[in-house]
């Protein structure tokens, strides 16, 4: 590396690490806003996000970048996988995205979408999807605009394809749409073998009605026990699970609780915890560069949904758990074991909402939204039938009439968001992490027996080395070709949730 | 105004709106990192807030504001009063105070400032003042430097003044000195009249044990119904009580609780409530510009200090809130009446803590605090010689042995913050608020009476017309005058506390 080279990389450097410090103020004041703001704070708020989302385009798209990217590659040596290429790679691509959008979209998506998440949990809170309708039609507009600045492949694509990209780089609905389709039959059938299998695991647990405060302390205890670090995070509460924060050492969780649901706050609290871990556990010495940053939103759907379908739904974990149970919930717990436990964590019911659901049945709902949102953007079907045709897809995957939009379209806090082309995501992660916990299983041969005596460090630190110190050095499909040791496909989850859920049903 | 003029006003109103937004989201994380933040964000903390100061100050200090300022100021038409004449010479007045501070200057002080409040968290909580020593040496190498840059009266000034100029325009050491001087000696005279006092009020209430969470709700119950409105703000607790948040209908209290201080909670919410009332008072039309704003520091704590004082520690008041305790405390309260209570709340006993103290040694805690800050600026008194001066000053002040740091030189936040120059504030502020209770009594003949049935409304929207709704129109002395009807002085603050404590001692 020539000193002049030195020089480009390291003002680059500085440059995204002054963007890194102003898209962690814009996280914490959005974790604020879900979290601690006073209702009084909406519209002020949307203004202070639309401001800092400005500012950060502004250095994305400065004009000097071109030359200075330019002269850093010109000049760098060694290996594309060195941390230096990948983030000059991974910085080249951001600033290419951020120049085909105008500030003035940027800013206005931030201050509607800002307004928009208020609105939402309010207008879901009275199952008033007129309340929500100008705002998600507003946020319609601005991703069908953003579609168009970033462009796709006008031959065989769509707008989706624009957004997709954006939480998970290359991949297009066409992609998707083929995962997806052979995925739901066998999930299809899957489901109807256990609508009419001759066993139902026991569900006692969930059907216990127990108070929040022993509930909070119970999944506190289980998050600090999978080794969410407290000294660098912490766990709140808000209407939507979410994870936040501005960096790995300031990770901020959140979860829910209602008195009947307790395994809903576990799971919902694994999940974010699943996140968090990722986020605590990236590279400390590449924070503010892509080589501290998560690889994708996929893979961190992976992550979330290994500790809280591989982990937090297995044998092991209830053999560890379940005698600790009295020590939060007393006599009301009495008589449950791990097996009954185990069956509770497993129980498979199709419902109305997405955070609940059953492992056979989550990813119906995602193919739903995913379809839906297509739909919306390329302009066939409008907002005002989203509703029906919400209630529609329930019908057909899962036999369910929704009672009302507070448990159909108003249910998810990500289109408010301004997030469209998100959801896809949860199930390649749901995908990828039945293949990595393949793949640490085959690492670490005790690793089942390790985790029913509440050993979680070890599969913590696989990941840590296996996934999170990669940061955004390979793509998806790469990464999961490097860790798994084979092609991407829904095999390993297909293995796994017929390998657990037959049994389970006596079939 | 011609058209000219009005563009150059409003070119200028949305480049302070910006400037207004930026301070906004610094404030959120300046009160985020003393309430929420894990311990593992505080560095990347400080850069955030260094950042944010950064390009406020950038913006401050934009070379095209003076011709901007000078082309609005050549045409605006009007009295010197009127809001926009009002808010051209008040952003003059930050814009020459901001181009005396090098950027670097700005960014440093915000960077240190914020980490230093940490480590003097837990400095404090150690009682270690060796840990927070350095820091307290960075910050007055940093004072002392800003007030080179800001200048002061070389003749006969020094540099406190250019500091305390930020807080309370216009005042210099000399001033406050004149006003502090006879100030102390009738305080002094009074505090040694009621030592040998023949009675002392009844203070049982004060060493009651009462759980936190019972304390908790009762000081809630009292800011709402004083009128502090939790739909545009929130009430939390930190290590040291205050006010933040990020305009008038986004803002933050914190208090504090321990079991056996429920009167100190009572007095830090009502304190912090009063700072929170006048921020929720502002003008919402001049939202974002000075007529928007807060006068000064010190008409701030005339704020805090009467509700805390003149209202919380009133006969009226307690005549209103003694039954209701019953519904918080319980049996532990039985046989309490107002009258006890309102003892209790006005006993006086010097103490090493200014937050908790009374009345009556209030304002001598905020001498002794101005004399060494004074000092140390000037450097006559270095940093490691400061936990001794203290305690001389305790000694001859107060007949106080200190017994540790922690109740001596680290109790306060302020210096950890960088704020040297504050202090005389709360004086003032105090002596402002027995004036301005005056003048509401004049105003409002029934106001005690009314008071006593809990009609804190007309008290408070008195105090919106006459104080809030100028914002940073007049100069503290100037309002004082047009209020109070008269010049500023100490005397309504003695005719009030020598009325009211000499009786309860039997003087």
């Amino acid at each position: 590396m020539t000193t002049v080279a030195a020089s480009a990389y390291d003002t680059l450097h500085e440059h995204f690490r002054q963007i890194h410090l102003l898209e962690g103020t814009a996280a914490i004041l959005s974790w604020d806003q879900e979290t601690m703001m006073p209702a009084g704070g909406v519209a002020f708020r949307g203004e202070q996000l639309a401001q800092l989302a400005g500012l950060g385009h502004r250095r994305r798209t400065d004009p000097k970048l071109g030359e200075l990217l330019a002269a850093a590659a010109d000049s760098l040596e060694g290996d594309e996988q060195a941390p230096a290429r990948v983030n000059l790679r991974e910085w080249n691509r951001d600033r290419e995205r951020a120049m085909k959008l105008p500030a003035e979209l940027v800013e206005e998506f931030a201050r509607v979408s800002s307004t928009a998440q208020h609105e939402w949990a309010e207008a879901r809170r009275d199952s008033d999807f007129a309340r929500f309708k100008p705002w998600l039609e507003k946020l319609l507009e601005l991703n069908r605009r953003k579609a168009e600045c970033l462009g796709w492949d006008r031959a065989g694509g769509e707008p989706w394809d624009a957004l997709g990209d954006l939480y998970e780089p290359g991949l297009s609905a066409k992609d998707i749409e083929s995962v997806f389709t052979p995925l739901a039959s066998r999930l299809r059938a899957l489901i109807a073998e256990i609508a009419s299998a001759p066993k139902r695991p026991d569900d006692r647990f969930d059907r216990l009605e127990l108070p929040e405060a022993q509930q909070e302390a119970f999944v506190r205890f289980v998050a600090d026990a999978i080794g969410f670090d407290f000294s660098r995070g912490r766990l709140d509460r808000s209407t939507h699970p979410f994870c936040g924060g501005s960096h790995r050492n300031d990770v901020r969780l959140t979860t829910r609780f209602r008195s009947n649901l307790t395994l809903d706050a576990l799971g919902s609290t694994m999940h974010e915890c699943g996140h968090g871990i990722y986020e605590q556990g990236l590279s400390a010495e590449h924070l503010g560069t892509p080589m501290g940053e998560a690889a994708s939103l996929s893979v961190h759907e992976s992550q979330s949904r290994l500790w809280e379908n591989q982990v937090g739904r297995s044998q092991p974990f209830w053999r560890w758990l379940t005698p600790k149970l009295d020590g939060f919930f007393g006599s009301a717990v009495a008589g449950l074991d791990a097996a009954a436990m185990y069956g509770a964590a497993n129980r498979v019911e199709p419902g109305f909402i997405r955070v609940e659901a059953d492992e056979a049945t989550y990813n119906l709902h995602i193919m739903i939204r995913f379809d839906l949102e297509r739909r919306m953007l390329r302009g066939d079907l409008a907002v005002d039938d989203l509703p029906a045709a919400w209630n529609e897809h329930y019908r057909n995957y899962l036999g369910l009439e929704v009672p009302d939009d507070r448990r159909g379209c108003l249910q998810d806090v990500h289109w408010s968001m301004g997030a469209m082309g998100y959801f896809p995501t949860y199930t390649l992660g749901t995908m990828m992490s039945a293949g990595l916990f393949e793949a640490a299983e085959r690492a670490m041969p005790g690793l089942a027996e390790g985790l029913a005596r509440g050993e979680f460090g070890p599969l913590r630190e696989w990941l840590v080395a296996n996934v999170h110190a990669h940061g955004r050095r390979h793509r998806f499909r790469e990464l999961y070709q490097l860790v798994v040791g084979e092609a991407f496909s829904a095999d390993p989850l297909l293995r796994y949730l017929e390998g657990k859920l037959r049994p389970l049903h006596g079939i």
